[in-house]
């Protein structure tokens, strides 16, 4: 599993992805009216706020790419899922697009978020299109499978606004008042739904019945809080170069995200310091630089990194496993195990 | 067409609308995570702020009586499109909902809005769960005709969202730079399309041919600018204790409602008048209560409600024109007509 080849070949496997997927992706967005399709363009990377072309910086591409390995890993015809990979995709952009409106975040991908360029009522709207826009492409395919695709992508949607809606809830809890079972159940909504339902999505594709359908959204779904959990790790001990983010940005912003709760959480002398750097009374203020940097030892201290890192480990052979009872050949998987140990070794 | 049984026919086609479609509304709501479902009884009004059940003021139900009334003028059968008018109804209050946070306002249906309740990110979210819901139903729904259906339904949420967008911009500019052309094309994407897609989807679910769904469509269309222009005469001089909204909340926060354009447009000293109330320099404050009175007699003097209202008059022409060519047989398209009827007739 430490095989650095295993990155090298999620990097090709997802750049496959981008070039077959962009394409269909482009094409619907230029379908889009006027203002929604000027939004979309500038959150995705291929435009500047001013309607002239960018090079891009769409992301990674996980999600189509997801898709696409679950049909591989299946037998399926993966130019058939296409359109669903896109779907996908638009589906998690659109919940990017508002989840930054609701928790006024600046800064994704390099860049000014969408609302901070367009106002928040520009960028709503080019969620709102984004999400119609996935159902449209799905309702539009004639695959047999496009129907209960659909259904278990609006299903979806409602367990990422279920889990968008407890991540805004416990921001407004004191830092003595979460617990980290809850932040693992709203972890696994905001980010484990969408990976699952990528990859079952692929099965049902790939002609799937129920049971292996529900083995790879479980997969998915657990390589998707492991992909969270190094994501916030990334997000406090990342490079900001490499990230887009501001360095230490979730801590400035007293973020409770999964290594600060497990810190809070362990009992130690660096979690009561936490504890006090993280509350507050009256109106909290960012955080000075230096206590950022206060903030992100006293996490590393009270074992935050090392949980994450340990969890998101054993978060995976979860993964595995269930894979592993739904496609036997170690060949057949190897796209869909690549996906996964790359969202556990990236550092940005 | 001054038969007042024509408005006695409508009211009952929508009371047996509600009595069909509430039920599979209330279902569709029921499933969804506990958040959503709160900010959405509390909307439609089933429930109060604070959980307790509500007699429930949610709305005319005009746009899932149009399906059914489609459905039944071209001879399909109702019972199959049950599903289909809840999710018409599912799109429309999920516009309802974003539209309010976008607009700040903060009445809707005699009660305060799901934002000032609930907060932004809470109304956000229940409307993105919403569109999911409705695009579930459909996605669900054995009937042959329900992909054709959804992608129409995503289409329409398209030009939802650009009509919107289209609105939000026309408010952000002074009165003397909007043109009537522009309000009128708003007007047919912020509220036309998606009665003429309630009507389409009624066609669709009937079996229908690409001609009929498109007459079906126009039809729904032209009867919803008339529904817009009385709605926004409504706004106006309509009684607040009927309306379930503040008296001349539009002329008080400025609105550019179509007899206010009209007569902004109009080239009278009334007009001018108008120009002068409405126009602005630094912050605008919302208007005193005898400002909006003389602002009323102003949009009235310059000709605004008259031409709202002939406006309206010669779109249900087109209405009924649209609908003669598709369903000749005036008792099939009777429903139909009540209902258009009953917008361009109603008095709040």
């Amino acid at each position: 599993m430490t095989d650095p080849t295993d990155l090298t070949q999620a990097a090709e496997i997802m750049a496959a992805t981008r070039a077959c997927v962009d394409p269909e992706l482009r094409r619907a967005i230029e379908t889009l009216p006027g203002s929604m399709r000027r939004v979309a363009l500038y959150h995705f990377g291929w435009e500047h706020a001013d309607g002239t072309p960018a090079a891009g910086h769409a992301g990674k591409a996980i999600r189509p790419a997801l898709v696409l390995a679950a049909v591989r890993a299946l037998g399926g015809d993966t130019a058939c899922a296409v359109r669903a990979a896109a779907a996908v995709e638009l589906t998690h952009n659109f919940t990017l697009l508002h989840d930054d409106v609701m928790d006024r975040d600046t800064t994704r991908r390099h860049r000014p978020t969408a609302w901070t360029v367009f106002g928040d009522a520009d960028a709503i709207l080019a969620g709102d299109a984004l999400q119609a826009l996935a159902q449209r492409l799905l309702a539009e395919d004639p695959h047999p499978a496009a129907p209960a695709a659909a259904a278990r992508l609006a299903a979806c949607v409602l367990e990422l606004c279920a889990g968008q809606h407890a991540d805004c809830a416990l921001e407004h809890r004191g830092p003595d008042e979460v617990t980290l079972a809850e932040c693992l159940t709203t972890a696994e909504a905001k980010t484990g739904a969408l990976l699952g339902c990528a990859c079952a999505l692929g099965a049902l594709y790939a002609g799937a019945g129920r049971e292996v359908t529900e083995a790879l959204d479980g997969f998915g779904r657990q390589a998707g809080l492991a992909f969270q959990l190094i994501d916030d790790v990334i997000g406090i001990w990342g490079d900001p170069r490499r990230t887009g983010k501001t360095a230490g940005a979730d801590l400035a912003a007293r973020k409770k995200s999964l290594p600060v709760v497990a810190a809070l959480t362990s009992g130690t002398a660096a979690a009561a310091e936490l504890a006090r750097l993280y509350g507050y009374s009256g109106t909290p203020g960012e955080m000075t630089r230096a206590e950022v940097e206060r903030t992100a030892r006293a996490v590393e201290g009270a074992g935050g990194r090392d949980w994450a890192q340990l969890h998101a480990a054993d978060r995976m052979s979860r993964a595995v496993c269930e894979l592993a009872g739904a496609v036997p050949d170690p060949e057949a998987a190897g796209g869909l195990l690549a996906l996964a140990e790359f969202v556990t070794r990236r550092t940005h």
